[in-house]
């Protein structure tokens, strides 16, 4: 079978409720993990216009010898332990399509290098969207959503546009720990997100192995999922209303509160730093000043921060956040949209040769 | 009456189960606060030679017109709170003496700007104990310390030498939430503390009411009192046995379970910074290439380090320490005894004119 190329753009999310843990895998788990939550998880879609987006086109053919993986234009090693376990998604995806013949898979990410946004829920989300248009299977948004988890935990949320919520789920198999849209990302169009883009510092722990050592040590870390879940249930309130003041309230606290137990863990998990702190005494303090909530910040696994604010307010907060030593850029992102499929003009493959388009590394 | 002047010097404490919050006061409660803990914790005394320590004089005599406190040669004001509540204890004190004529204080402090280490509770130790001597007042170590927590919370351990409990205590008024020694200054006297000096920060939160703040508003904070009276427990434990790496475990799994339901405060409070991150790392990596614990890490209200460790490895984990960038001055302690009563040519009052021995700031 020689399939169709088929082409997506997919978007990272911003998560207003953090996903740090996993829970225990069921026993007769196949995967090394179904990337089953400890607790459900918000985000938003981010839309920066051509930053922050990733790429992929994907191909399944007969002709193709093996499975191939081009990332920003290098080949990579299919047998990194990172890159299987991204590749269980496919795996399922064939599995269900009855497709059995191999994938060229090429991706590029417009991601800053100091931007702080992990490009793995984007290049997730794109790479499973456009293997299940490639391979031809009309499978639900919840059952690509489950898929895609299985990649990545995070990237599921990447599916769709607007207000995403991860719902925890409590089947062993994960089928119900998956994500769905709570609002769409023309619901509050004035929301708006400031990307604080500081030098880029190594993780001295991956977010993997940090979220097992939190679970396994942290002391404080048993009452972390019932707090994110009360959060996410406020978040829901807030924007039902549009309250602002309450979304930024429950999105500051849910941070600070993963990135406690984060510092509770043994060995500590420190990935704030000093310019970190100097953007939460920034917000902080024109928060106080205006004597309302004009801006909340918000930390990934990493120290960069995003603040987000209404487009009302953004240029004061961004002369505020301009103010900081430290941070070099401030990228600005709207709430953005579920991934698509882009024409065959900005295919990344050549349908006639099945190779990548562009001049590559080797 | 012309009182003696007595002279007394004291010792600061470090926590190794820390003290962060208080809890409800009494409702009859007769005191701005009792500082009456959340949790009982547990401190070494500690004797860094002539740093570190308060010596103070205290006289009662009717010739005095007004009580009048010299601190480190000048004047204090004394409608200050932090001074009237600091007086709460002198206060006591009188009444219990049946004295009722005022009293000169002359107290000097030998802590260097940069140790990060407050003089608070070394001060108010040798305050309290110099004034009930100076008062003729025979009453015990247990109501002394009670008395002394009044005027600030920690300071009841300095009344003590080697490892000290406070006692959380369950009565409202306070008389069962005292300090005791658990073990004197001689039982290991191996035990070596190295205290890294770095630039000053101000704070921008007192110790006060940054307590307050994480009481209220922290979702974290109801698991720490039990934590930490856990963490006291096992402190006697491994002392009992002097078992140093059970010693440093819980040691850091208190410093940082104190500073995560700090971050998890809204706002935030935030006393670590980018040298005490590099302290932490610098420690947890010399006790991974040594295979045990060589030394533990904590941290009070403040990002400066405080690194505890066995005598004989003491010039290993300085050496690890002198290499992380940020740290000025490392000072060497030992366990430090009890606050002793000094001879009169020590004296920094005049007994003849009831002044100040030494040349004062105005």
């Amino acid at each position: 079978m020689q399939g169709k190329v088929i082409t997506v753009l997919a978007r990272p999310n911003l998560a207003l409720v953090k996903y740090w843990g996993k829970r225990e895998k069921g026993k007769d788990c196949k995967y090394t993990s179904l990337n089953l939550p400890q607790n459900s998880s918000l985000s938003i879609t981010l839309d920066a216009g051509e930053e922050l987006l990733t790429r992929t086109s994907v191909v399944f053919s007969e002709k193709l010898a093996q499975d191939t993986f081009y990332l920003n234009g290098k080949k990579q090693d299919m047998k990194s332990p990172e890159l299987k376990e991204r590749f269980l998604a496919i795996e399922e995806l064939r599995k269900l399509s009855g497709v059995g013949t191999r994938a060229l898979i090429v991706s590029n990410n417009s991601f800053p290098t100091a931007s702080g946004l992990a490009s793995s829920a984007s290049g997730l989300a794109a790479l499973t969207f456009a293997a299940s248009k490639a391979l031809g299977l009309k499978i639900d948004s919840n059952k690509l959503s489950e898929i895609t988890r299985i990649g990545s935990g995070s990237a599921c949320r990447s599916l769709f546009g607007g207000f995403v919520v991860w719902n925890r789920g409590k089947l062993p198999d994960g089928s119900d720990s998956v994500a769905r849209q709570v609002f769409d990302e023309y619901y509050w169009p004035e929301l708006t997100t400031l990307i604080c883009m500081t030098t880029r510092e190594k993780k001295k722990i991956s977010s993997r192995a940090g979220m097992r050592q939190t679970v396994a040590t942290s002391e404080l870390y048993k009452l972390r999922p019932d707090i994110a879940e009360e959060h996410v249930k406020e978040i829901i309130k807030a924007l039902n209303k549009k309250d602002f003041e309450a979304l930024a309230r429950v999105t500051m606290a849910d941070a600070m509160n993963m990135h406690s137990v984060m510092l509770d863990t043994r060995p500590p998990i420190i990935y704030l730093n000093d310019v970190s702190k100097e953007v939460i005494y920034a917000v902080e303090d024109l928060n106080e000043s205006e004597k309302r909530l004009v801006a909340a910040y918000t930390f990934d696994a990493g120290p960069n921060a995003c603040v987000i604010c209404a487009e009302s307010d953004a240029d004061k907060v961004f002369a505020k956040l301009k103010g900081v030593r430290g941070i070099e850029k401030i990228l600005k992102a709207k709430i953005g949209s579920s991934p698509k499929v882009l024409s065959d003009s900005e295919s990344l493959i050549n349908p006639k040769t099945l190779e990548p388009k562009f001049a590559l590394e080797k």
